[in-house]
């Protein structure tokens, strides 16, 4: 089967230490390899790498081609981000070509977002594989993750009855993809049991996601066949920076999930997953880790983490060679970059993107 | 009259602004200027360029000399650190020396320590030109701080009646010197209302200095004589380098105040005094500087000051070009300097010498 990382998002949540540049997929937070190249071990345990592509945006290619140099790996380059409706758009007709030089033209695709965080990645590989058997007859299969907490940040996916197994996995009916909900909205949806997180990970084939597409979104799938038209050809780069010039900006949860009549199928992501998306939520994944204290220092430059005096749970991550010393200080998160060194309460760290919007402004 | 500056301080309360290499009477904290260049610009109010002796450690000679490039002050060097009654008694030497050169060689001299912090200078000056007058009978004069808390890291001057006026000042009789007291003991010193800080600053003629300390300490007197004998001689350096290692290592309140036969006097500072002895004690000495929050930017790096979003009452000093980002934090003290950042909570910067004393075990 197919892999489809999705290597493209900027963010801002994990700043100082993630930049324009250097977004969260490119940082080496949950583990001593960047989080693309844990994707992309991940992919690897159900996908050969021919058959895995990494979509990035032009100003990450360079650095996305260094971290992956020797792996056979595709590098699909966006000129901008379009959100994830265009980039799978994308890499579906690029795995239809690879697809044609031999294999099924109908083999299962997993998208990856690039920048999760997976605990049992035996359990993961087996969940994709039980979701492709179902993709390959044509359905679109998502994996959702059982809340334990009514976050807002997330979307949800209305789960209905169980409609079967699938290597031994129950797979459940989608009544409905949902948009982040307030926090009364996301208590009810906790304790009615029926909702799920929306993980953001896929599985469906080439075939499939661009019907959907076609049928859901005709002025992308347009665009997308102009790209098609133009792959192998010198005018494919331009193709492309045409089409992303006049495309909306559209997720495929909003752009297809919330609109096909298609059924969709959803699995239960009980691997340990989190989209680590704070500083917080990284201390938190990495708790095992701290020290007697609850202190923990991250960061590849600090072999022998930093200083402490009476300092408790807090979190350090330094890509500097410089040391950091705490005293007497909680539940902190101190960031120490090149240019830019950061102190935040850690149970503020979702607003650290304050900081580089009030830079552009 | 003559101005002695104290600057062989090896300070650890600023660290990590403050090392061993770059002590407090180095770093521009309460100013722009060097908390040296500030000493000798009060002395220089009563004192001529070429009657004031820095005193420096040799591993701080030639920072010193560049700092006071193009001043006609005397550097005087000591080969290591042997406390005050040593630095005095080696800077009263040089004293009686130049006083040789035309002057009368009872000429009052002030010893000012280079690491305090006066806010009335004026004032000061009157107050040193009011003790110098009663240092030129051959009395020991000192300067004694009205306290306003039960301070336990300085010796207290336990006072006696008004003996009189100079130039409008009233002066006390010394009653005794004490060393620091315990809180209990602070306290009551507080409400009894009979005791002033030992600020360390002391007015006496070089004749008057050099006899006490042949009285009360004959050892230390022994080793200065050698070196005075050996005073622009080839042999000067070596001599210094010979006595200073066999010398102990004794505070001139420890050494002379404590056990002299002589009358002591004692003027009120009520100049606006400060040691500055931990972060916490500069944020409240430059506390009218804070942005409306009581946020504090120090450092000459940081014209714009650092990135604050809901932050309050936090001390930032850097002296790197890098920028320092706060979020939610309050009562700290961040320091940022090229090799170490370190976050403390204000109230426990007295205590940021555990990181070089760790460092060095």
């Amino acid at each position: 089967m197919f892999a489809i990382i999705m290597a493209g998002g900027i963010g801002a949540r994990f700043w100082p230490a993630s930049r324009e540049h250097l977004p969260k997929q490119f940082l080496a937070i949950t583990g001593d390899r960047t989080m693309l190249e844990e994707t992309l071990a991940r992919a690897e345990r159900f996908a050969p790498p021919n058959k895995i592509s990494v979509v990035v945006g032009r100003i990450h290619a360079e650095l996305t081609k260094r971290i992956l140099a020797g792996k056979p790996v595709d590098v699909l380059i966006e000129p901008r981000g379009r959100n994830t409706a265009a980039c799978i758009g994308l890499a579906a007709l690029h795995a239809k070509r690879v697809a044609a030089r031999g294999v099924t033209e109908d083999e299962p695709m997993a998208v990856l977002p690039a920048d999760h965080f997976i605990a049992d990645v035996e359990s993961f590989a087996r969940t994709i594989r039980a979701a492709a058997e179902v993709a390959r007859d044509g359905a679109i299969v998502t994996l959702g993750v059982t809340p334990n907490r009514p976050e807002t940040g997330y979307g949800y996916i209305h789960t209905g009855a169980e409609s079967g197994e699938s290597l031994e996995q129950p797979v459940f009916r989608v009544k409905r993809f949902v948009e982040k909900p307030d926090y009364q909205t996301a208590l009810g949806y906790l304790s009615s049991g029926d909702y799920l997180w929306n993980s953001g990970i896929f599985v469906f084939t080439a075939r499939t996601i661009l019907d959907e597409i076609k049928a859901c979104m005709p002025a992308l799938h347009e665009g997308l066949m102009e790209i098609e038209r133009a792959i192998d050809t010198p005018d494919y780069e331009a193709a492309v920076e045409r089409v992303y010039d006049r495309i909306e900006s559209v997720s495929i949860d909003y752009g297809v999930m919330e609109r096909t009549s298609k059924p969709i199928y959803v699995f239960k992501a009980d691997f340990g997953w989190s989209d680590v998306g704070s500083w917080q939520a990284l201390y938190e994944l990495r708790g095992s880790e701290c020290d007697e204290h609850g202190n923990l220092s991250l960061g590849d430059s600090m072999p022998s983490g930093a200083m402490i005096v009476d300092a408790k749970r807090n979190l350090v991550f330094s890509n500097t060679e410089r040391k950091v010393a705490l005293l007497g200080v909680e539940d902190l998160v101190v960031v120490d970059t090149p240019d830019v060194v950061m102190v935040a309460r850690l149970d503020r760290s979702q607003d650290v993107k304050r900081f580089p919007e009030s830079l552009k402004t």
